[in-house]
């Protein structure tokens, strides 16, 4: 076998930029370092922007803190989160790129069965590129999988697929649960690798971890709005969750396709069960009613963009949840100043603009 | 380490049968001896019944030809099909137990990746025992599953789940495909072991296949008839599709539970794709309307019995799908004459009766 005579460059390198929210020096870049570096980093501080935030040598990024969200933002900046992993989603608004990758910097790089380092980006990219099939469960799991494909019954009208809006990855090591679980199970580890990729079904509800996450920027931007949380909210560790309950919604109305599964990150370290119970109670009895809200929503025809489908969803959150708690009205409106920070940031004629927003705290390496 | 006093019961070894459709010597059956020997067998002869389908020596089973089926059915008989795996739901039919397993006499004892035999008996048993989840989505599967739980986000009120009524198993080496992937795929081999035990949620189909079945008989019995194929009918290959279909609107009607993914099997041997295509052509072509009918299928809330969803289900055939062509409604008839025989022979009056008709063919080992 003979060498190709120049290397592969890295899938989607110039359509892709990776979010990281963080309050602490980067040092876990170091072990992404093989699939991360040829990409565009987007690093969104939160906490006290004074604070300097080291990034190895090498990678490419942008840095905002708190100062430059509410000088690009102005008074939009209200709907950013302050003290709270959901200030990520400013780094959706202001990227310029087709694809998110966002991952938390607690997380690793994991194995595979077989030892080998798994390339999450790289997963998450095939998962993104190939079509997403909510319509008809596949008993196979992913039929564009390599070695894989659909079942006998499986209607061939249906075979084409959809779009796919979101890929939803998994973490060995930690598992993503809640406070109260967090208490009654404290040593449990996810040690199970579950070779899989499935479309999550048309209709269906899921928890949308934030952790590591991927979408297609172009397809379902708009809605992956974290709400507001931490800071002066009632709540937090919601922000995720609250954006794939919309993300959902929006794409099962617009036909788009959301993916779950493979890649795994390794989750390094458990947060403090006492502080996420503070954090989630409110949201733990809440859900019970936001969930439903959500499972009964219809978007009407007319909502044929992303943005159109939000600002609907807004008014039914203003309309329903409202009266459960204040909180939903405050929500309801960040959600409407969200869309139009989005649209400022994101109409053609805007680019420049938001470029030079970014200046004061870029920095380049290439 | 010491030994237990007793050896370990197999589990609900006095409330599950399991039911073999075959038209040949039953010599797989060695292969599975640990497993099924404590069990008890329904064998539905297909085919000539004046051909002698030999048993290893050990298991306790009792056999049934289609004179046999002809005789306890009287005119009623007409709804099994002749030539045609379909025949096992005669099995169901004459099951006395809770449970039932049924597979396929090309499917073997499959491997784990550790290189273990798999139990596939007692993993669809556990399957069954645990609820299922079909009104939210856990992205880490199945949460009964030791090692797992539900995830941040999950519904603290949706937890309990429900009662499941089917697991549906899959199929290492040969999958599950329909005669124009064979044709398009000879080669295609399913080798990924997927460790994952999910519930299919409410609302979504599945293609169902009965190679490797299980379900829980009181809870969903008389909705799992395999329809009418082979001989005399213009299509095969659709009959555990058929009960699926039927199975899934029913079960998500009555709030009940269908999980699929382990435990696999090792399918042996592809069939003719030749011969699958000229069965199978018909039903490529109409599935692509049965199934927005099934998908579009609503039962009124006065539907509180499995049978009665499934008689409100034939009329539904009736009049939705008999324009399509007049085996819908030969099809329709026979649901009805299904329900019929199922009463007969599951009344609580009629279990000796049925257990007189048994005895031409039966043979206990024990």
């Amino acid at each position: 076998m003979s060498k190709p005579a120049t290397p592969v460059a890295p899938p989607l390198k110039d359509e892709l930029d990776i979010v990281i929210p963080t309050i602490r020096n980067l040092d876990f870049l170091e072990m992404w370092r093989p699939f991360f570096e040829p990409y565009h980093l987007i690093i969104v501080q939160d906490g006290d922007p004074s604070k300097i935030i080291k990034v190895p040598e090498g990678f490419d990024y942008e840095l905002y803190n708190r100062n430059d969200i509410n000088r690009i933002l102005g008074p939009k900046a209200s709907c950013i989160s302050f003290k709270d992993s959901a200030c990520r989603c400013f780094g959706f608004l202001v990227s310029k790129k087709k694809y998110i990758f966002t991952i938390d910097d607690d997380c690793f790089v994991a194995k595979d069965p077989s030892g080998k380092e798994i390339n999450a980006l790289a997963q998450h990219i095939q998962n993104l590129l190939s079509p997403s099939t909510p319509l008809f469960f596949n008993t196979l799991y992913d039929p564009f999988r390599e070695g894989a494909d659909f079942v006998r019954g499986y209607p061939f009208s249906m075979r084409e697929g959809v779009p796919t809006a979101v890929s939803h990855g998994l973490w060995l090591n930690i598992p993503d649960y809640d406070a109260p679980t967090q208490l009654v199970k404290p040593r449990e580890r996810n040690t199970r690798y579950v070779d899989a990729v499935l479309t999550i079904p048309k209709g269906t509800l899921f928890p949308m971890c934030g952790m590591n996450l991927a979408f297609n920027r172009e397809l379902i931007g708009p809605a992956m709005y974290f709400g507001l949380m931490g800071d002066g909210q009632p709540i937090g560790r919601y922000d995720d969750m609250w954006a794939g309950w919309c993300t959902k919604v929006i794409t099962d109305h617009l036909g788009l396709g959301v993916k779950t599964g493979l890649p795994y990150i390794w989750h390094s370290k458990a947060s403090n069960p006492f502080v996420n119970l503070k954090k989630e109670y409110k949201g733990i009895y809440w859900q019970e009613d936001i969930i439903p809200f959500f499972q009964s929503v219809t978007l009407p025809k007319e909502c044929t963009t992303v943005q159109k489908c939000y600002i609907e969803l807004s008014k039914l959150v203003m309309e329903k949840l409202g009266p459960i708690d204040p909180y939903f009205q405050k929500l309801a409106d960040a959600m409407v100043t969200w869309i139009d920070a989005w649209d400022e940031l994101n109409s053609p004629q805007s680019a420049p603009a938001a470029a030079d927003g970014k200046d004061g705290s870029s920095s380049k390496k290439k």
